[in-house]
């Protein structure tokens, strides 16, 4: 079987970092871009975050920096888990190439064009390039194969009581990629709360033992320390990998192929996902959601990408 | 300590019946009398089931029929889950008294005007009397020692996906109750779930081997059934009762003080009771919403009551 | 032809005195009773004036005070336009007689049903009171002809741009009266604007040269200059005795029967009422709205009035 | 004094042909392109159209064809104004020149960057080009002088009752204009119901008696009669051409410079602009909104640009 051609369109962040290293190191995947969104911290931030990843996983593949606000324009950042640089915790080499001089999404759309094969996007944070590659480029849709994104829940959310902080930045974005009609894959907090980074799996992170890995247990340290303090975690959720991790082997989770909207209207409810498990709604089932984590398979393949981006 | 006065507002309904059997039967309550409401059933249909569980179970106390619709009017019953009569599954005895001849907000008024102590509210219906009562006797709010009411949620609902039947019955009822500034506590799915109505207890129910313990039998194998057919769970919980329950003994539940209000804008969420238990929103607590059930704390009282009523 | 039995539920208020002489000294109308509703003033603020009114203009009917606050609970007060008593201007005599021993609410119920004949409710401030009665009486829904409410607007509001004050004061009350099914008709900005209190007019209310009519001028002109300090209106317009008018005789206004649905979820539009002249929904008829008025006519049995009420 | 450097943004449509013309044919005015926007057609249609007046009115400017459905998403047309081509009424020549091989965003984009001066924005439909540009291209926004935009209304709408077409076409795009913070003029209903194709406009227009005029006169009486049928409208409302007019002469309205929000969320007042005339909500002035129109001095240079066009 080939590799799945994918773009990767992410706020870094500490799980994105790790979303970035599983997609650049797993043969199931071939990465052929990222581009950039702000979300875990502004723009400007997430940007040089992921240029400063790739310089430390050796990642070389073409970067865009993308939507500075959601399309309907707040901005916000998450720094109460994410921390000043929106990827505290440990020194990250400075970057060695440069930025594309293209917006983000014309970088997807020019991707797009040239490959091939049908691309998958996978999205780890708001979903606004997405909303906008599909509205500028309505010809692309079909050059498209999935999209999977981080994002949303099923039950309760992180940002508000059901509004989970991807979403929530921008729900008009969820809504354009929910009514797209394109195959949807939904990576929520139902399952990415069982991505736990455990104290077994720091201790395995750690036994690895390279530059790399050191890095990224600082980094994830930090993300533990925050997590638990806002959330009464003790030990943090890892989600956006999850994003990946679906696209090398299915198995990782199990789903279930339903109906879900995006509450824009909610005085109190705004960016929750509205997934209707038990179809009691009668509306016609629009996306594949993760509800269940297969924890060992996910973390072999994910400490496997971390020791091969560390030698 | 002397029994804590109660009016029951209830909608019954298979587990309005055991909340009914349960206020009659424990003596640390003493219920002053029942109102009516809307919700399993039409307003005349759940009216004569209350008076013919007062029947089956030789309860004595003033009933009267409160409001047939909700506050913004639409009608709507859970003839899925509750059946025909809205409380289907066992033959019940013709009622063996007569109706109130007044409102059953008028009811409520009535009895806490006459009763020397401050009177605890138990919904386990649609919010509409109580609300209705709020509005209309705003003299006799200071004479409310408690709201306690069955409905909501702090994760999914069973209406809608974020819905609970109660509250989507009647979310601007909800509202007014939530505002109310009195002590509030709520019994959602996330306790009410934890109620399962198991083999176990089936058979512990059976055993009573009374009248009234195989009537009530009866009817929660329909439920059971019922419940098994819509939502997949194999034991089905009884919600209601428990209600009733924290006021018998308050380690029945473990419960946070927290923010919960009502959505009534969603276009696809209204009716969730956002239960902000991170406070992520900064609003101010004002409910003491029920998290985990002591499951045979419950269920001892819950058969002694049936026990009782049945000799 | 007989006169037509009224109750008006009012909240004092300018215009709201004016629209009880007219109810009071119009021999086509027979004035069972008056409610009162905060609105205008906080609701004993607006109790008071009704009694007050009762003693300038020898009004002699049962009067009880009724909701404080809207459905929804919100109490605010127009005191920018009706000034600190809620009608300031001129002094009022102290009131003559009592205060109903009952709600508002069931003094409509108690006069709707000793009439023997169907009975119309003249509303004039935020619909509360009568909505209450629909929820709480439905068996008297029957006994109701017809309901006239002094709201609402085809086009600007003037609590915001899209509301007008009784409307935006209790959307949820409006909701439940447009949603009755009962014969409606509404009598919004559109008619009342053209209901100015010229200098013609105010010259013709003081020629009466009565008490009554020396008081109700200190009274309009302290109103007068309010909404032209805040509207930029010269001439105030006249609302709450409109509703009465159009009892009186039908030709008082011009109306057209269309769809009204009252707005209860927008963010900057809440308590509009959305009046579709045309019939662009496709939503069915049900409230006629006025919307071109007959000035002479209605001054004349204005001033009509307030010159009996003055002998 | 130079010209105005302007882009046209436009959905013919009818008024729209007459906006390009009074664009193209003025001194005050340099058309530096069109660029084409799902609204009073579907995008295929309207960008033919665009193509053929330019060949009947020998307009040559670049043109492209821009977004084809709304930020959120839905496709409609006003088929019942329009007629079926979008353009009903009168032949029109075929194309003369190609479309621009970009997307009609980029083409203003493109447009922005090569002008040395910065460029006025006009839309004479739904704003979701407009907004793409803003959202795709933040660096330009400082290129912008002003946005002029036909749409929305202070008081009623035309396809609610309180929604005008180009807004409720895309509220949301609407929504990112008015918090672009970039000079704003808003042409809504209440000016162009003011610019009327009177009986003696026809005359004037049939007595230029050149091929475009009769062209022109044969669009208009079209649209004259789906206006009265639809709307009880005797004289049409040439709405779209006042965008232009305002900026040749700034005389043409007299305007009010008011907070203007437009409404995402409500139920029945979606796409409605909500225009604060008294500053009754206290929100900061963002919009010049017209409010009076200058009849002679606006189809003076109307009738002159047509004079042009057809010699």
């Amino acid at each position: 079987m080939s590799p799945t051609p994918i773009i990767l369109d992410c706020d870094p962040g500490h799980d994105d970092a790790m979303a970035m290293i599983l997609a650049a190191y797993n043969p199931n995947i071939e990465l052929l871009g990222i581009s950039t969104v702000s979300g875990n911290g502004i723009i400007n931030k997430v940007t040089e975050n992921a240029l400063r990843v790739c310089a430390l996983a050796k990642i070389n593949v073409p970067v865009a920096q993308g939507a500075g606000a959601s399309l309907l324009g707040a901005v916000e950042a998450a720094s109460d888990i994410h921390g000043e640089t929106a990827l505290d915790g440990a020194p990250l080499p400075a970057p060695t190439f440069e930025l594309q001089k293209m917006h983000g999404v014309d970088l997807i759309a020019d991707l797009v064009r040239k490959c091939p094969e049908k691309v998958t996007l996978v999205a780890t944070g708001p979903l606004t390039n997405i909303a906008l590659f599909l509205k500028m480029y309505p010809e692309l849709r079909e050059r498209i194969a999935h999209i999977v994104f981080m994002g949303g829940s099923a039950s309760r959310g992180n940002r508000t009581p059901y509004a989970e902080f991807n979403i929530w930045m921008d729900p008009e974005a969820c809504d354009v990629v929910l009514k797209s009609g394109l195959p949807l894959t939904m990576i929520g907090l139902d399952v990415t709360h069982q991505a736990l980074i455990t104290k077994e799996i720091f201790a395995k992170l750690e036994a690895l033992d390279t530059e790399v890995s050191r890095t990224l247990s600082g980094l994830m340290r930090f993300f533990a320390k925050t997590y638990n303090d806002v959330f009464e975690m003790p030990d943090p959720p890892l989600h956006d990998p999850l994003a990946v991790a679906v696209l090398i082997d299915s198995a990782v989770t199990k789903n279930r192929f339903v109906n879900v909207e995006v509450e824009l209207n909610g005085t109190h409810t705004r960016g929750a996902t509205v997934v209707d498990i038990y179809n009691r709604t009668g509306y016609k089932a629009n996306v594949n959601v993760a509800l269940e984590l297969d924890f060992d398979r996910f973390w072999e393949m994910m400490l496997d990408a971390v020791d091969k981006a560390g030698r």
